[in-house]
């Protein structure tokens, strides 16, 4: 019953995780159409309109472009818009000015050239790693906004009050972004980064929880289920790189708020994510173990249960200190306590197990546990 | 010097592979600058100008926006922005007609109001991960359309007019986009996802070989180098998930091109994608072992030597035949040929070496691939 209960929490918390997590959604829904309504004012109010005229659309078009979930995501895709329409806008300008200094016929030519050389040279740029994972929507906002300056600039006088205007509305429309997806009830990238994090730790000492579970279990049909459960919980963990690496990207943009200062080093977090899924492939190896046909005797596992579900427990017990440690951001006590505890627990696991087949892969285990360790050591 | 040989070759491929892949970039470039001129040409040439005027605008944002890399992105944006718009412009219509029926003051505050509900629940739609995942872009589309429309109906008389003008521009665009990426050196998104299943079989079989290698050598100098960098493609292997996800979700758009059929079974990939990942974390476990501090007597090595070598290059053999088979289309003799010879060797395997180091893993190794090589069996 104790391990139901467990189950049961693990369950609650994570129904009431799903909750919260749809509320976000709707208070997000409810944000973005409060924006809209806001930046349709400037066409529905008369006075407003008379300021800005049809320039009304790009604030729409911008808000529903800029508006993400994450305010990270927003701040930089909205720096991304504002950056890459004054760059394009300024270099369209003065390739649409040169080619009417020309005139005539070869205006039109001059036009097109530049616009196959600009917009080739920027998708290339679009397609480099680096650029594309920062800079991306900034370089095709660019493309874009130089196109239409620099062959509007064929048909329209006022080509840099055209684009003194659009810049702005573009300007009102981010405005309203920031205004209302920073101050209501703002969904920070840094928050959801600290909590998969601190989530992966305690997926992980479950999974191992489960996996000691299982092997030392004598009924069959309970095994079944619960491995099942811990491995994809596991696999989860494993496949959590990308879903990490873009929450840091809109981490990093994000101001300073609640505990994370401003410098708050997000980079660690990728690199305690990396040492996490080679862990959770270990465990997921264990697997094989648990579910190879050739199992040893229940004589065979009763000399090894012991030593095993001591090593499994404490190296449970390590991740979740750990995960306690990085939720409450306090630096824990893993030279003074972890470490050694953990390195007492692997010379009695040698000392009692060296021939017998688990042996080695929870040795595997405790090794990656180490160097896990050691990791965390230099981080904290 | 043949190990030297095989690294040179491989080296080599994929320096070839790095040229072919900057050669698409180019060319993905060069495509986008042509097809930004032909779109410009509707500004540029007078006759053009005076049949869609400054809707000519839409065409090249279209075209900005989704000229993708792949032709099944290109397609899914084209399609996904063309019913997005309408869909959102179709409501807009009704809501806006609606509003002005009504009149007066309550006019515009019906118009608020509809912008607040239908971008609520539009946005809402959006972050349901199964929208979000394939219609993401055309129901944002949806709500820029529909308030343009909505918002703009307040302003203009000829409200259908506008809209079917710029449906028509938006179609304009997307013709050019289509033409241009899949009729001129098309970059296949089946292709690319084909290629990287078949590159992870060879990346696998490389880095078994490359441990089997690494454990057996005596040079501690050697060691590091090889081992590093098997790993390394082997972690490349584990992180490919999300790569694949949207590769497949673009190739299921694609026409029937090549070798690929149209409903060719492109989850499938995905399912292998799953298997492949799964054995990958199995190798990776193996890292322990190699780096572990307490390594067995050079006797005891020898003694497994022979088995272990026969066992991870069969291992290694099985995966090139299997990659093979994918990037040939050819239903490989699995039962017949791969599948037996599998089995004698780990029956071979188990009978040797049972209660030493190794063998574990490379049990829990063969495990994997049995369990692998069934589910390729059901897939072929």
């Amino acid at each position: 019953t104790a391990a139901m209960n467990k189950f049961r929490n693990l369950f609650d918390s994570t129904r009431n995780r799903i909750k919260k997590q749809d509320m976000k959604k709707i208070f997000h829904s409810i944000k973005l159409g409060i924006a809209l309504v806001v930046v349709s004012l400037l066409y529905l109010l008369n006075p407003l309109y008379k300021q800005v005229g049809d320039n009304a659309m790009w604030a729409i078009m911008t808000v529903i472009v800029v508006f993400e979930f994450y305010a990270g995501a927003t701040l930089s895709k909205g720096l991304n818009r504002g950056l890459g329409t004054i760059f394009g806008g300024g270099l369209g300008c003065f390739a649409g000015s040169f080619a009417q200094d020309v005139g005539g016929d070869a205006c039109a030519s001059i036009i097109g050239v530049s616009v196959l050389v600009f917009g080739g040279i920027a998708t290339y740029l679009r397609l480099i790693p680096s650029i594309k994972k920062k800079y991306d929507y900034g370089v095709m906002i660019s493309i874009l906004t130089f196109n239409l300056v620099v062959v509007s600039g064929m048909r329209e006088e006022k080509i840099m009050a055209l684009a003194r205007e659009r810049l702005s509305t573009i300007g009102m429309g981010f405005a309203v972004c920031i205004f209302i997806n920073l101050l209501i009830f703002p969904a920070w990238a840094s928050d959801e980064l600290h909590h998969s994090t601190v989530q992966s730790f305690h997926n992980l000492a479950n999974s191992i929880e489960g996996c000691m579970e299982d092997y030392f279990s004598s009924a069959d049909d309970k095994k079944k289920n619960k491995s099942d459960a811990s491995f994809s919980s596991c696999k989860a963990t494993l496949n959590t790189k990308s879903k990490e690496e873009s929450l840091a990207n809109f981490a990093k943009w994000e101001p300073w708020h609640g505990k994370f200062g401003l410098n708050y080093p997000w980079n660690r977090y990728l690199q305690i994510g990396e040492v996490l899924r080679e862990l959770a492939a270990t465990v997921l190896s264990i697997k094989g173990c648990l579910q190879s046909p050739r199992q040893p005797t229940s004589g065979m596992r009763e000399a090894i249960k012991e030593a095993c579900e001591m090593g499994g427990s404490s190296i449970a017990w390590a991740l979740k200190e750990l995960g306690e440690g990085i939720k409450n951001m306090k630096r824990c006590q893993i030279e003074g306590v972890i470490v050694p505890k953990l390195k007492l627990v692997r010379q009695e696991m040698s000392g009692l197990i060296t021939p017998s087949k688990l042996g080695v892969i929870e040795n595997g285990d405790g090794l990656a546990m180490a160097s896990f360790v050691f990791l965390i050591m230099e981080i904290l």
